[in-house]
């Protein structure tokens, strides 16, 4: 029976080292993701697809997290989080990008759904340059 | 078994309302929920991380939903859906935040899934000052 | 037992006529979608609630593909994917709508959901103007 997983994330720390953290204490190797919140601040990536290199947005305010979606599978053997974000803020502007290191969370609400089924890794695609499911 | 619901929501409805509503007659009380569609009008929350106070905004344009993204656990004992939204105007322009009241439906079409596990209620958190899962 | 299937779609193929192969192929005719990656373009559609027209909007850049949502049901008795696109530029700036033809994946992870039931079609619904579920 595979497990889905309604987790409250801790204030404070970064979204998606607390969703990987979840997934590798619950055995969760393939999955979905959704999270909705708020953060204390944001980093959203955006590839360049020419120049094959992420560039980082800090985002210092307060945001809604209007979608977090994305998927769980596995890089390096272990289970990885992939996850992109909308976010709102106080104007209700939006602003989104690939979830990067410290995104603060002020409070989210995650569910992770296990999805059965063959190892599904990660592995470097030339005709991109991304780590991609084979 | 759990239940997953493919449900058409009623034009002229309020969006909350009317989720929250499939989700008492189906006896659904842990869930994650999906939207999209379009309004006849919106009412976005943002919450003001320091002051505590959801700020409202009225959007009164016919806005395409983008993504409509949440859960529903307990509050006060009832079925209760937290839901963000992401949205659209003509000119492809976004905007977002929490679902209000007072969200106008046009044309929405929710995928509701229940979620087995054990009673999920939301209680007061001294930390953030919302109600948020314990 | 339904499937869930975790599924990358091609590079440089229509993401909409990709989404539809997969259901087709895997004989999915209800279910929810969600997609994350990249296009190198995007076509979003607004439909205009009193004209009943969809407008196209041409977005002739590299996005992030931030969230896209939506469902699988039987138009004309064949798999028919609903999808809605948020999407983020190289300044995180977004922009969404209706996903029309010719959004153009440069790297994209779905994740199709099969949801069992009775068959749900799409059917003219006069006050919208729309295809919608019975």
């Amino acid at each position: 029976m595979s497990k889905t997983i309604m987790q409250r994330l801790q204030k404070g720390e970064d979204l998606v080292a607390e969703l990987t953290r979840v997934c590798r204490e619950n055995n969760i190797t393939r999955g979905a993701v959704q999270v909705i919140g708020a953060m204390e601040q944001a980093r959203l990536g955006y590839y360049h697809q020419d120049a094959r290199t992420y560039e980082t947005h800090a985002i210092d305010q307060h945001v809604e997290i209007l979608a977090g979606i994305g998927n769980v599978s596995l890089l390096d053997g272990e289970a990885f989080v992939h996850l992109h974000l909308t976010l709102g803020d106080s104007t209700c502007r939006c602003m989104g990008g690939h979830a990067m290191e410290g995104n603060i969370i002020f409070a989210a609400e995650a569910i992770i759904t296990e999805i059965p089924g063959d190892t599904l890794s990660r592995t470097f695609d030339e005709p991109t340059g991304l780590k991609l499911w084979a």
